[in-house]
């Protein structure tokens, strides 16, 4: 197999945080023991890698950058001590590339919390280009029955929104409130709570929104901007009127969040996983502790958890809507995120 | 025994929010079906008892107003449908006097979150007299061989300390950091924290509470007037330097809130007990989330919670200084704890 | 509406243990302070009726006796006490008819283990009958758009199978095994546990019971009496081969449950819901350490597991087919159950 | 640093299962990229030695064979992508040498059910050598305080006894039964628990072993030769005499298993921890339901639980008595252990 892969492949690179991206020849790496060298044939664009490009989270990146966190491609190289992943097999690279496996937190199955992590297109070279390096122990297992350009955006939102009901702790038949439920992680958030049996409120605005929230099961929709009281309306929407057991937040502000602890059930858990620069959370302490209400932060998933998010997938029960160009074609990308024009995920085909 | 009962008793009355406190005499109630009569020997005195009097939580009370939620005594009539409580028993009126015992919340153990509450001292009139009712269902199960004057302040800050570790969900073995520990519900929450295996971090300040601190079990001591830099001061308190697991605040104000969420560990829970007026929490979305860090409110204990912070103190694990004066007294203490006069707890002798 | 109660009515009576059914008319009861007087419209027929009647279960009964006890009507009248249900009000009656909601395990949520429980058509007469009491705590709210008949095999039978899914701790996106998945109990558990998002395996014997499984939604199916190795198909049918996350026995004998400790996946939980009478589990001590294995009993679920099933149930996740006959024709009902002669459940009409 | 590692080191060898131990030299190994080189200065000799040496378990070890897996000592050498653990720091070696770290059950921290387990003096060479090789994500982190002598028996006896407390689910303040608590598991467990916060009944039999539990905290002692009513007398160690909220079996056979699930209380657990050759725990049905029971397997603690028993341990709550002979002498300890004869634990000096 050593024979197919170049030594040279096309990439996407920055040479400095904020500059221009360069479409490039650049060398291939070489897996160590412990890793796999991935053929990645689709990658999908995350807002967190406008993030690693412009610098603007407190924690700085690898430079010169290749971005890129969600490729799905083929396994055409691994290191000695890997066993069980084998040439051949189809793998996805996620946000977090590899974690120590050693520290406390790798310990207790929390490897996102490792504080030693390789995080793909930002601390080591990502997806934006043919050959990638995963760490073999966190490579994502996908199927080969499995569209690799469908499952590329599975790899972070999916996975993401999917932790963070798993954190919620609503159970089946409770219900969740999706705050910006007609985005991309938020249609998604619909999707797989329908699949884990929890009943959903879409919170967004638009007649739109209030229609795909409804096709993908949301059994209740409240519009922010023509609410007039939206704590009651989104109380309201429950049987009980008591409100949801949990919020999932996606499209955090400092309203949405105050709202959420408003109109949330006692002992319910209002979960926060998007993080918008600088945003704080606020939250009144008498009501908190009186209705003994959670709140938590939800980061990506851990192994565990990416496995059960694609099993979802794999099952036909997440869609995921995409649209696929070429790798070169990225400039025109993050153009148009910037300027808040995507709906839903662009893929590239590191193939073009 | 009805015999005994007389029918006009000594109370503390107020006839409105904020006014005088009257000692007078009033009719002896009797107890309903579901009810037991308590003749109260000892009652604690509580800040909640204050808010009651100046009417100024946001939650309306019963007027006029027999205060006072940590009551012990001795049932002297019961109603026709007690069974398991005896005429002769020791039991304790706590805050929740009694709840509906068939909603949502009382069906799952969370009666403190019942939306049709009795609250002692509050929308019932509570422990500020000879004789007090309570629902059956509710009383809190006392020893005989405990003394009735100790147990009473036990009923209310030993169990509101206890429920909170036990919502911190930290395990024998790790660390809680207890911020106000030095005082009244501090020193319980060191002591509780020690009997269920936690190591403790006081964060108080004044060298007279760090020596109580370390009498009380506290490993470490951090003073947050002469720290330079409080988070560096308590992460560097554990062992890894990660921080503490949980963090107790019982002496609430937005500073330490935020501080709190900076120092805890990784999947930490900050747990918030106390309510002073008007507060909020804040806390920074993006270490929140990744993070992953848990912030919720804890409030008073379930019956079951009850029982077992009795048990613990039973055990003789658990000491909380308190000075006796009569229930004609009062109006004076109501005075030192307006004043911040007062160190460890005032207990109302009844009989005097 | 006092004046609409009659002072007698009609009931199915036994005198004396495996005796004789008398259809006779006896006095209506009056509730208690905390009950309600319920005009059962429909009560379920269930095996655990048998067992009363035959007095072979470890548990003396009450008698003479009114057995029953999935009834559903409509109340009629309440105590003084009694203030959230209605007149008129739609409720179910349980095998649960009362407890304390005083003691350790009332206080902790598990009435069904209070000590002193009040047993419908087992220490307390039951629902074969026009009108029956019920503690009001302790009724099930049953919405009034939803059918009497229809509801009442729930009362038992779901709500059993409900909470012995939620014991298993299984997961959305995890495997149950539901051993004798064909019969009355098993087909509702397949039900639930679609609805609440896990994926089944069916076991059981015919082509019958398996092409039903695959229309309530089991995706596979192991024929005991055709596999030769039932361990290693029922492992097979999981995409890993390494089993189920847990095992339902809701047709308990000694083989079926050592062949679950065998194909259950380590970590699994093997729940044992059916109780034949004098039956034994067995495992190895040697397996079930070293692979973690966890065997757990389920009995009635309680107040609040009710709720939740009621709730799947009135969104239409739940079909459970049922035959309507008077309440005069019980004695041919229980000789068909003594045959084993029923498929699906016998549902009682009153007013027959 | 590596010239003072030797070629070649002494070693207990056996060559055939149930043949001679040799006494010999062999040759040191080299550790692969992710291992450590371990200068063994102490070994515990556990009964789990004998099986790897008669075969008498169904699991097949490798051969010849080096036994022994509770290994401390100092790492001499390193593999290249070993970063953490460091030249010249205290370690274990424990029973599970190794595990994928990739698997399912790694994914989740439950490393010990890894099916490609390398297992130290099993499916690995041991702990009996001067030299040993050990995965470096899984050597324990030892302080260099303490003595590597002491702490080696807790690397496998203290570790799987606070694992299985942890397993039981018991909370601070509830009660645990030790079954077999006179013995070395058992001595372990009460210390373990009572550092835990829980409380513990002791059960085993003669008045030395009586003195002993006492004196590691045990607040009651059942001597189940004397006791004519186990069940009884058990229960009637917990103040409401309802029985322990947990069982651990350290000592398992048969009579043990069926007398814990009749005298633990209602929702208790029931911890199997030993690993008799063939034997069957056995349970009534009906009473595990109507009483809902859990009975469950645990094995060795993953690498979390390792830290926390050592933590403990190295905060001088546990106790372990031991006698130290050389390598040299191992065929002696052999034969007392198989005689029964071991008080305590014995600990190999491998310099002798």
């Amino acid at each position: 197999m050593a024979s197919e892969i170049p030594t040279e492949q096309w990439a996407q690179v920055i040479d400095e945080t904020g500059g221009p991206l360069h479409y490039r020849r650049i060398p291939v790496a070489k897996p160590g023991p412990d890793e796999v060298l991935v053929n990645i044939k689709f990658s999908g664009v995350c807002h967190t890698d406008l993030h690693a490009w412009q610098g603007d989270w407190p924690l700085p990146t690898k430079m010169p950058l290749v971005g890129g966190h969600e490729g799905a491609g083929v396994v055409v190289a691994r290191g000695e001590l890997v066993e069980d992943v084998q040439i051949g097999d189809h793998v996805g690279i996620k946000w977090l590339n590899g974690s120590c496996l050693a520290c406390g937190f790798c310990q207790q199955a929390d490897e996102p919390l490792c504080p030693k992590p390789q995080l793909s297109g930002y601390t080591v070279d990502g997806t934006f280009q043919e050959y990638c390096i995963g760490k073999a122990a966190h490579v994502a297992r996908i199927p080969k029955e499995l569209p690799l350009d469908a499952v590329a955006p599975v790899l972070c939102a999916g996975i993401t929104v999917y932790k963070g009901l798993k954190e919620s702790g609503a159970q089946p038949g409770q219900w969740v409130a999706i705050v910006g439920a007609g985005g991309g992680l938020g249609s998604l958030a619909l999707q797989y709570a329908k699949a884990m049996g929890l009943r959903t409120i879409g919170i967004d605005t638009g007649d739109a929104k209030k229609d795909m929230c409804a096709t993908l099961g949301a059994e209740h929709f409240v519009d922010f901007a023509k609410s007039s009281n939206l704590v009651k309306d989104v109380q309201a929407a429950t049987p009980d009127g008591l409100g949801p057991h949990a919020v999932l937040l996606v499209a955090v502000n400092e309203r949405p969040f105050q709202q959420a602890a408003e109109y949330i059930r006692p002992r319910g858990t209002v979960v926060c996983i998007g993080m918008p620069a600088g945003a704080y959370m606020k939250a009144p302490v008498f009501e908190t502790v009186v209705r003994m209400i959670t709140i938590k932060g939800s980061y990506v998933g851990n192994r565990k958890d990416s496995a059960e998010a694609l099993e979802f997938f794999a099952r036909g029960l997440i869609k995921s809507p995409f649209q696929t160009v070429g790798l070169s074609e990225l400039p025109s990308v993050y153009e148009k995120l910037q300027k808040g024009e995507v709906a839903g995920r662009y893929v590239l085909d590191t193939s073009k």
